[in-house]
């Protein structure tokens, strides 16, 4: 008998009718001889509806009660799951992330899960209920307040309480069967993956992949949970998300797949003095107004003892970042600050590149035969990544795609001698 | 400085216009120099539009998932409600039901309270906060798991926690501003009380009133939490309902006013041979069924020795009563179980009725003189109420209101020497 955790997003549960679906699998998943521990976000359009309602009271809401307001999503769609599981022959209860024993940080709207003592739901599992858990929320352990846990909140929720309970599997459902060689809507050929090890996993999340949140997987990893994503639409398998790059033989580490980010946009900070301590100053202030920065360009001085500056960041945060750095502008007496949001971002990633040279001169050139012009390069020991013009993404994305023979039948291999 | 504990209901709440014309109020309240504690229903429709949602999926759902899911709605409103105080200028903390402290019975759906115990309320009252407490909800002492309180849930909050933390008063906001002489749909002329003393008002609310719900009535009668009735519409200061009609000079107990009751069916057991315990046996069935028993008649038997018996209830129990009633036909031998729907209670209140005769025959005679019939007379030291039928409810209730002068500038003093 396995202990399988199951997590269901928000559009697997929009209607009734879904949710009825949804527990018609629990149950048949329950009488397989599985115990079952389910996650549940929030009903499809419940938190926007939610968020607006708080927006309409308050521009900006206190986020005590915002936390207080956006749990009640995922308490109507746990108690409903419940509801739907009884009338189709099985028991359960639904716990609030509290109740479930979700403990966490303080900080409201993006608090991290400090620990998971699921007892309510392991009494609940011994009596032969199912237990169904509210996503993206726990108690915080200082102030008891609820929390909710920001971006990708119930694949962690998911992920964590399957590592407390040593569950077997946790089994991510969407409305995606898989994880694929690249986007499917962007790549007629891609092909669906049967195993993605989690560093695989963690550097396609990272590099625009939303089909895992970059936290869930991380955690993943650090428990040894495995992970399927499947949808909840087909009874195919999906891809399991699991096991280490270490453990794979040389001979079998592949090139996996592409990712793209339309999500981020390009400050570049030019004329800059070319002095020990300005570019430092530039990414404190930065990091000061809790921003996170990418990729990042130092073009080297010409002439004049001046640079430029150049870095990615998230979109969202890009008007902030560029008031913040011309506060110090006078001080470091730079030229200006240059922002463009038509940039975008493409990445292969794979262990096979570690030992089979040539994968950056191969992924270069089928850029280049594009027409696809470069302006930043980022790589790690398992992938690459290169800033380019948005509008040609969809270009790059099939142009490495290809020049890989990921598509299809085939998989892509690199063979020695290709040289990186 | 007073401590005053409000409680709004759907209606009240029923938009984001209306949340911000609370959180006004509220504001407004604290900054004359209080400590305020609100508790608040669920926005207008959020608990039909729950209810709906789980008809959907189960047409029998479990009771504990029931309350999990309906206790989201009261969730909702208070965070709105928290969150337009913050933009009004004052700071508000939200608590569900469990987190205030409310220990109920394990009763899913109909708890009771058990205790109330706000430490969290009390902590935040001494920090500056407004507080407001999810109404209609708490935590079973015995499962910990959640319950709702059923009907008058909200009210039944509001003044136990003022009892608990000892309030100055218990304001029930509505969309009436206050309790009448009769319902001023029915009597143009009703006039607005400035006070009634507990007792009435249970007898109100018992006979058909529904400003105030029988449970919150009782509870601040125990406790002595002074409630004022008012509407959220405006700053009219609206009914007292405290002290006890003990505390009265007898000069000045009154009659108070006339409620009506739409709500109730009568069920008629014919032919019941009449002998001990066949009343009895009728009751205990009625009553096994979990089914209360209003009006009672049993008619003189005739020489044929057998007697009909009588009774109102509430016309949702009807059909259930009816069933049970046929199952034990052919053991008590009784004709026939008669149901009728098409009758209405109204009722007289006042606490003079004790002093003064003559207040049943000035009762019967102004009933007589519009041509309403008596069904069953019921009575207690300060009501007189009759089943009549439902047609002639409006007639009756003005008729009584006018015998009795309760309208327009003049109190209604029954003088010494009416007769009762």
């Amino acid at each position: 008998m396995a202990l399988v955790v199951q997590k269901y997003g928000g559009s697997s549960l929009e209607s009734a009718d879904r949710i009825k679906r949804v527990a018609e699998r629990i149950v048949a998943t329950k009488k397989a001889g599985n115990e079952v521990v389910v996650v549940c976000s929030a009903m499809g359009d419940t938190t926007d509806e939610l968020l607006d309602l708080a927006e309409q009271v308050n521009p900006v809401p206190p986020e005590r009660e915002m936390d207080m307001l956006l749990t009640a999503g995922e308490r109507i769609s746990n108690a409903l799951v419940a509801m739907a599981i009884s009338a189709h022959g099985a028991e359960a209860w639904s716990f609030t992330g509290s109740q479930a024993g979700v403990v966490t940080t303080s900080v409201h709207g993006n608090a991290r899960i400090i620990d998971v003592t699921p007892s309510r739901v392991t009494d609940a599992l011994e009596q032969g209920y199912i237990a169904l858990v509210a996503g993206f929320q726990g108690v915080s352990q200082d102030t008891k307040d609820i929390t909710t846990l920001g971006r990708g909140g119930s694949d962690t929720t998911a992920v964590a309480l399957a590592a407390a309970l040593n569950a077997d599997v946790c089994e991510i459902y969407s409305d995606v069967d898989g994880v694929y060689t690249a986007d499917p809507r962007i790549v007629p050929n891609a092909r669906k993956l049967d195993t993605v090890p989690y560093e695989e996993m963690l550097e396609l999340a990272a590099s625009g992949s939303k089909i895992l949140h970059l936290r869930s997987v991380e955690y993943a990893r650090r428990y040894g949970v495995p992970i399927r994503v499947r949808s909840s639409y087909s009874d195919k398998p999906g891809t399991t998300v699991a096991g280490s790059i270490e453990e794979l033989p040389v001979e079998q580490a592949l090139i996996t797949g592409v990712a793209h980010d339309r999500s981020e946009a390009k400050i570049t900070v030019t004329g800059v003095p070319d002095h020990a301590g300005a570019a430092a100053r530039i990414f404190r202030t930065v990091a000061d107004a809790e921003i996170d920065i990418d990729m990042v360009l130092q073009n080297i001085s010409n002439t004049t003892g001046r640079t430029d500056i150049t870095f990615t960041l998230s979109k969202a945060n890009g008007p902030k970042a560029v008031s913040e750095l011309e506060k110090i502008k006078a001080e470091l007496d730079f030229s200006a600050v240059l922002y463009d949001d038509h940039v975008g971002k493409v990445s292969l990633v794979g262990a096979g590149m570690r030992s089979h040279p040539g994968v950056t001169a191969t992924f270069c050139e089928a850029l280049a035969k594009s027409g696809v012009n470069i302006e930043i390069i980022n790589t790690s020991e398992i992938r690459i990544s290169v800033l380019i013009r948005d509008a040609q993404l969809d270009d790059a994305v099939r142009a490495i795609h290809e020049a890989f023979e990921l598509g299809g039948d085939e998989e892509a291999v690199v063979y020695a001698g290709s040289g990186r």
